[in-house]
């Protein structure tokens, strides 16, 4: 074997054996696989595609370059939620604490802001004191007391996908089905969960910008991750604008609170309580969807998930006055309204500019290790569908100094298609995929 | 501009300006594009392709990138013939000699042997003495003074033709057509030539196997060569069994002498005079293509061609007395005959395994750097379309060592296919596709 000949197969249309892609793939972490074979190869299965086999082996093989948790010690059933990502996606929050309360143990391994998303570490560590960076033995051990953990993956968690990745990165070979697949899975796989529910985003804001990739892309997953012995099941929902009113750090995790207390945005609420039902219904601890949801209802407003989320959030170091009190989250100095120019009525957000404006004020990162700033970002104050007249505000930005928050409201206001005639605002929750 | 985005503009189909080609061919240079971005974007390339607009582009880029011959000392019509490389093609050492004593100025850059294919430097080495690394002023003065010259690729030329030639050579996009033509003609337009004659191979020990690829290629290199301001005429030529009956570099060289002073086998007689009269007639030293034959054929028959090789070999620091006593070419020890098991008609013979099977001898190279050995070789008996009789010899196996050598007369059995029912062979001339 060489990586010539396996580059060659793949670009050929051919089929790989399991043999010829491990051969890639730890040749890669062993140094007989160039950086530049590994890239070509990734553009190749881009054009080519891989077969569901092939997928399989791919995912096996990145699992298997690294650790896997030993969560023996964690009694009950183990569900993780995972997001292909979106803007203004502060859903593991809320998602995680009501799933908790319900008796479901969540080990949730997340990641950080990059490009247009956000991350849910970023958005976490907003809250002072509050820790991700936990080794896998101390997350094991949270998950055991606490009941849910979300902390950053650790370097020992499949580290052919880090090196992957950060390739796909940087030669336009992300949105990749089986790569996509691959990626998440032999994370999620190595976490020692029973089951996983994968909320898959579908808009301008996500990966798959329209229903038929999302659905492919979640049908792949769930085949995927059954094949592996992982029951799934994917939700598809729309990112056509941005989740919630929040967009940022901060900001994110004060919508977030005000949900766990019972408030906060309809469709932030809906679509956790969707995913969340889904983690009990997985963990065996509902008997049906239905008795799912009234359970992610009940504990939601029984204050049971606040509790959870207090709990979490002082386990991991976080100062738990938060909860209580989100003022005392970080606030940005420099605030600035968007008004409407014209009467009628919000037609149209894109997601992906109010991503990059956000990104932009610095809370996110357009490259790994940038530091991101908790405290920027926007509040939507007309989202998709409202009413406005001239003069009213359709956003408010949170910036550091008053000439960035000038600039980002110019660049919003291109986000914004105010016009006349109303819209009906699609349902967030679009298909649920339940697994074999 | 970055990497990044014109790496995803190819990939996803579009067209990409010459500021975007020139960004990452420059860049792979300057170290602002990584092997890794290069390795992906060729990749993508192949899957792709390119316009003739951005095939243009990126020739020119290409030529850009290092510097140009300057010819202008030398006076008479500069025209160079180039192959896409084949089994057995030592058509260089005779077509040179033969248009070169018609008044043409031969300034040819050649290559060396890699995989199953031979480099005319490493045959013309094989010549006791013979150098083929000039420096441009030397190379220029050459073919000023004998009229022809045969030297290796300068450093100085098409760079970045160098960088990512390596690169697709590793990673398995060697065979794309746009990245083929650039790579060709950035070097032949940086020899300052009139007029260009290429060789386009067609067959299973060739780029292209098929016809109608070839066709394509050749189309290709004609019509961007021509964009280009340089007059080419391509001739497909047929490589579906080795050329003429040796494989292997001192092996080779003598069958060229053979050829020089007469004899030889037919189909390398007549494509050389083929190629030599087409780059006559491009000279414009005929009226037409009948007479520029005739007057090939001529040179070829009277002697004048062997004087104008002798020449060239004493002028290159070789020992003359080769082209009168061939026997003083490197001989190899070991000498072993492949045997026919069956009576009746050599049907097909494996022209990519015989060129395997010679480079494995140690005639060719499988990385780049690799010293070759001139003396070991194949000569074949029975070319294809042969009677034989069970016991003839097909082939003569020239090695170093008798181990070497049996194991390569396994080998090579497996290369030839006798069978009954005669069969017509294919004219070495396929199709002439002449430039606007």
């Amino acid at each position: 074997l060489s990586p010539y000949e396996v580059i060659r197969k793949k670009r050929s249309g051919e089929e790989l054996t399991r043999a010829e892609i491990d051969f890639m793939v730890r040749g890669l972490l062993d140094g007989l696989v160039q950086d530049y074979q590994m890239a070509a190869f990734l553009m190749a299965i881009y054009f080519v595609g891989m077969t569901d086999r092939e997928t399989d082996d791919l995912t096996r093989i990145m699992l298997a370059s690294g650790e896997v948790l030993d969560m023996s010690g964690v009694s009950g059933p183990k569900v993780d939620k995972h997001s292909t990502g979106g803007v203004g996606d502060k859903l593991s929050l809320i998602v995680a604490p009501v799933a908790a309360a319900a008796g479901v143990r969540v080990p949730m391994v997340s990641g950080r802001a990059l490009g247009h998303t956000g991350g849910t570490l970023d958005k976490l560590e907003s809250i002072p004191g509050l820790r991700t960076d936990f080794e896998p033995d101390a997350f094991v051990e949270l998950v055991r007391t606490v009941g849910m953990a979300i902390v950053g993956q650790s370097p020992q968690i499949a580290p052919a996908d880090r090196r992957m990745y950060a390739l796909r990165d940087v030669t336009a070979t992300v949105e990749c089905i089986p790569l996509i697949v691959s990626s998440i899975l032999s994370k999620k796989l190595a976490a020692g969960l029973d089951a996983l529910v994968l909320d898959v985003k579908v808009g301008e804001g996500a990966f798959m910008e329209d229903i038929g990739h999302a659905r492919e892309l979640a049908e792949k997953l769930v085949s995927t991750a059954g094949h592996l012995g992982l029951p799934a099941t994917a939700v598809l929902t729309d990112m056509g604008s941005p989740l919630g009113l929040t967009v940022g750090n901060a900001l994110e995790v004060r919508e977030a609170i005000d949900v766990l207390k019972g408030g906060g945005p309809e469709d932030v609420r809906r679509t956790s309580l969707m995913l969340a039902s889904r983690m009990i219904l997985m963990a065996g601890l509902s008997a049906d969807s239905e008795s799912a949801e009234r359970e992610a209802v009940r504990l939601l407003d029984d204050g049971s998930a606040l509790d959870m989320f207090r709990r979490f959030v002082q386990a991991q170091g976080g100062d738990p006055t938060v909860v209580d009190d989100p003022r005392c989250l970080p606030r940005a100095p420099a605030q600035l309204g968007l008004k409407s120019q014209k009467t009628g009525f919000v037609r149209d957000i894109d997601t992906l500019a109010v991503g990059l404006v956000a990104s932009g004020l610095g809370a996110g990162r357009t490259r790994v290790g940038e530091r991101v700033d908790s405290s920027v970002g926007i509040e939507i104050r007309a989202p998709l569908g409202s009413a406005v007249s001239v003069g009213d505000e359709l956003a408010v930005v949170h910036a550091c100094r008053e000439t960035d928050a000038e600039a980002a409201v110019e660049r919003l206001g291109e986000a914004f298609v105010v016009g006349e005639g109303s819209i009906s605002v699609p349902d967030r929750i679009l298909e649920i995929l339940d697994g074999a």
